[in-house]
């Protein structure tokens, strides 16, 4: 079962996806690194600058000018290590190809930009095929063991149908967000609502960067291969949620598709039934 | 043809998901309101206090500290204006169900936060599927007005197939992006590249939040009611180019759909085909 074609496909696919991402990694590394400790010391300077003259806030033209430099520079990472090493760029490319754009942090240079939209046009679509291929995979990995679990409590009919593979899903889902939560709380300092919320607004791809993993890290002065075992954890969590989550998709899909070649309204009804 | 039941489905989803948008704005205005200004005055009072005993940020702590103070508040508005207006608020609704998520306003009350994910469960897929109607809409409309070209220009076939009109569709999208950055350029001061960046990172549905059109606005203390116009455009701008990308999607999806319920290999020669 191993090692059937669909198998080896899938398999292909992530690699191929991983070593996109890697490539990634690697341009966005070399491209950004210098502009960034510019970027650091611009701000510093600015902030020195407006603080000479002043050394109070309770003024209204300071406090805007304050918040503005910094809000302008919230992109920066304000601490002594790099955001752009290897790792964050990887985790930057994690972020692009899934849609997912947390953005604490985003490319500086003019160069960062055009590859990133390049980068993107190749990557999405890639990633969504591995996405739905590994969904696929999944699918009939969850038929499988739930269609022996039923033989084995002496059910009559074996066959798996699409509610009872999108409830498992559900269910799958949930704990991964619930056990994942644990994690977030300990290693960010989130509440354990937080870390839901976390997780709910990164499986839908908002990705709104109110909550970011690894980001006070990058920001303000860990190394991220100091931190390698969470680093792994949090790339894996973000794909393996998405893939359950395409999963999931997946089967709306093939039921959208069967509608789309049987009739020509109704779309809905194919949806719910 | 205007009243043909495909169009008024079509109209019919666009009204409720404008209805939706909006009560979306009203519960976020009410939730949130309040929390913003306890928070904007929280972040003035710490810096406040690390700007009382320092009159520099030469040392490396008082830069670190205060960095973070505005970092942790980055999605505070610092002017005098509340974010949280009506309009305000229905320009994140559409962030939401979009899945663009900047995360230049986001939710900071539990009830804020909880709304929103409800609102996103329900509101993401009724999007999709109003921008899948609306997209074969759209296609529908360029096959007729392209077919009736061909005819005026003596073409033998008036036929017009999938790859013209995803031509068609690019040549759009990228006058969209063209033209919108004219505006962004003079409106937000941004450099003609950044805004096509800006427009790339958001048809995507990326949304990083790097450059954010209205936010500088929201931020120091504009009122969006001042600025309808502009507020409007940028609205209509996001959703007519998620549109024209949804269009080509709707193309693929077809396509895919189609090999789904004619064989069961080879995916990439169905999309590729
Ligand atoms: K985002
Ligand atoms: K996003």
């Amino acid at each position: 079962m191993i090692f059937g074609t669909q198998n080896v496909r899938t398999f292909a696919l992530m690699f191929i996806v991983l070593a996109y991402l890697m490539f990634g990694a690697a341009v966005f590394d070399a491209l950004e690194s210098k502009e960034e400790a510019r970027l650091r010391t611009a701000m510093r300077i600015r902030m020195a600058r407006i603080l000479y003259k002043n050394d109070t806030i309770q003024n209204d033209t300071i406090f805007h000018m304050l918040t503005t430099t910094i809000f302008e520079h919230r992109h920066v990472r304000t601490g002594t290590a790099k955001q752009w090493t290897f790792p964050g760029a990887f985790y930057f490319s994690t972020l692009v190809v899934t849609l997912i754009g947390y953005g604490h942090t985003t490319p500086k240079t003019i160069g960062g930009k055009i590859f990133c939209m390049v980068y993107t046009v190749a990557g999405v679509p890639l990633n969504l095929i591995m996405f739905q291929s590994a969904g696929e995979r999944l699918n009939a990995i969850i038929s499988f063991v739930l269609s022996r679990i039923k033989r084995l409590l002496g059910f009559r009919h074996h066959k798996v149908s699409g509610f009872e593979l999108i409830a498992v899903e559900f269910g799958m889902t949930t704990m991964l967000v619930l056990g994942g939560s644990f994690v977030f709380c300990k290693q960010e300092k989130w509440s354990y609502f937080e870390s839901i919320y976390y997780s709910f607004v990164t499986f839908w791809t908002i990705g709104f960067g109110d909550f970011v993993p690894l980001a006070n890290m990058q920001r303000t002065g860990q190394s991220l291969y100091s931190r390698w075992g969470y680093f792994i954890f949090t790339v894996s969590f973000i794909l393996f949620g998405l893939a359950i989550m395409a999963s999931s998709l997946n089967l709306l899909v093939l039921r959208l598709a069967q509608f789309h070649s049987e009739s020509d309204t109704g779309g809905m009804s194919a949806l719910l039934s």
